[in-house]
């Protein structure tokens, strides 16, 4: 089954849409931070703030590519102060002279407002369980199984494949508190490892950016049932967070195509993980 | 072979003092919160207390056992404040009036100080790569390691049991970082999985208390050979993070006595893990 972003996306911006309008937050906004003259980041902002219009909040884009590091923390310092921001985000990647500054800027974005959840102190504070706020990205992964109600966790084996701070150290983080036992593989995994791991899971989250590396020469019901303790194709849920682009168009990790009517679930890319994210990050105002 | 505390706490004890005589910190301290009147937390802050002097530093024991939230946040910030104080640390559990304060208590502590390493800054910032603090614990189990030359994570599988936000969510992103593929599970992990991921993983750490969790019934080579890509028993490396205590006296989650002869290293309960933690409190001065 294929598992799409369409009534997803049509679920979380409803909740957040009702909760601005009973919270009276129609005179609120969220700041965007966009501090670099990156093209794709332009676009991405623009998406951004076209979707905060359409779920009836304003959207404060700031322009500061040649800021110094302490204009942007006076600006973020304003906007943690101002009760009528409930959320603020920097837009990646900033110039290079910020880069070096980057986390401190991000770390600067109070953890109630950090609805990006790239902070240090928003990812503590959910792994240690004084909240259970999650990143735009890992949560538009959760929240397309919650939605097809294939979020159980409880007593299953996870395969997650990649381990940056955006993705594979928080998604890791989450599924064991929901009680899952966590297999986190990276660019290191010697293959006949992975191979093993995926066939005795059931669940796998893959974001490497490696078009189609989850393919039947490393998954198929013929390799699962030569490992003890598989879980069957059937019974497996696929959840492609890789991205990339070429000539034939946007990719992802997973074939998905190959999957598709072999696998209880697998989101495609296009159509899957990605367009549910810009959801999360404005769905984070709600949790 | 069995990896005994003794030689790590004496390495790790001269380079604490090195570093307190080279800082000339003889006239700084460490402020450690007693917010209880159990009779156990007593003699850990009498040890603590102890090692202190040890290593040429003063402790500073608050005791604050009948305190409101506001009294002993206003100290810790006062400590947080003062230059000549180089580490702060709450002796867990608090008070029962005080219990559900007790994340919003830690965190009150600035990182810098944050010795103890339970604040969700720390853990958020080390996570993300901002530092490579660790907590006493989780640092005890990797320096036996380091210690005797075992600590080589890269292209390993690594199973960790337990899922604390002391030991196993830490220690999960620690080794992560450090390149492993790591096996996080739980008590609701399927056994027949369990023996599966013992098989095939080169470091074992066990943090559950659950006595002699591991052995011969669930990790013994006759087990390990029935598993594509096993690691053969010779070349296992056993952390014991649980500790027990029953009329036989000390106990952990490994049997190390059937081990002892077999692996490439064990670390024995009592002897192990729990001495050298004492000696990383301090150490966590030092980085």
């Amino acid at each position: 089954m294929l598992l799409l972003w369409k009534p997803v996306v049509t679920h979380l911006d409803d909740e957040t849409r009702q909760y601005i309008q009973t919270h009276a937050l129609h005179d609120h906004y969220v700041a965007i931070f966009l501090l670099s003259d990156d093209k794709a980041s332009e676009v991405y902002v623009g998406l951004k703030s076209k979707k905060a219009k359409m779920l009836g909040l304003y959207a404060d884009i700031i322009l500061g590519k040649d800021w110094s590091r302490e204009e942007v923390l006076e600006e973020i310092h304003r906007h943690n102060h101002d009760e009528k921001c409930v959320g603020i985000m920097i837009q990646l990647p900033v110039a290079s002279h910020l880069k070096k500054y980057q986390m401190d800027l991000i770390n600067a974005i109070i953890p109630e407002k950090d609805i990006d959840g790239l902070g240090a102190m928003t990812f503590g504070l959910s792994a240690f369980g004084s909240n259970d706020f999650l990143g735009a990205t890992p949560k538009a992964s959760l929240e397309i199984l919650k939605y097809y109600q294939m979020d159980d966790f409880s007593w299953k084996v996870v395969t997650i494949i990649g381990r940056s701070n955006l993705i594979g150290k928080p998604l890791t983080i989450e599924l064991i508190k929901r009680g899952a036992t966590v297999i986190t593989c990276n660019s290191k995994t010697d293959q006949a490892f992975l191979q093993q791991a995926l066939a005795t899971s059931q669940y796998i989250f893959s974001a490497t950016g490696q078009k189609h590396l989850i393919n039947e020469t490393l998954l198929s019901e013929k390799i699962c049932i030569q490992y003890q303790n598989h879980i069957p194709l059937s019974q497996k849920i696929l959840v492609d967070i890789g991205r990339g682009h070429d000539e034939g168009g946007a990719y992802g990790d997973i074939d998905w195509k190959y999957y598709e009517d072999k696998v209880q679930g697998v989101t495609p890319v296009p159509g899957g993980v990605g367009p549910v994210t810009v959801s999360c990050l404005f769905h984070n105002i709600v949790s």
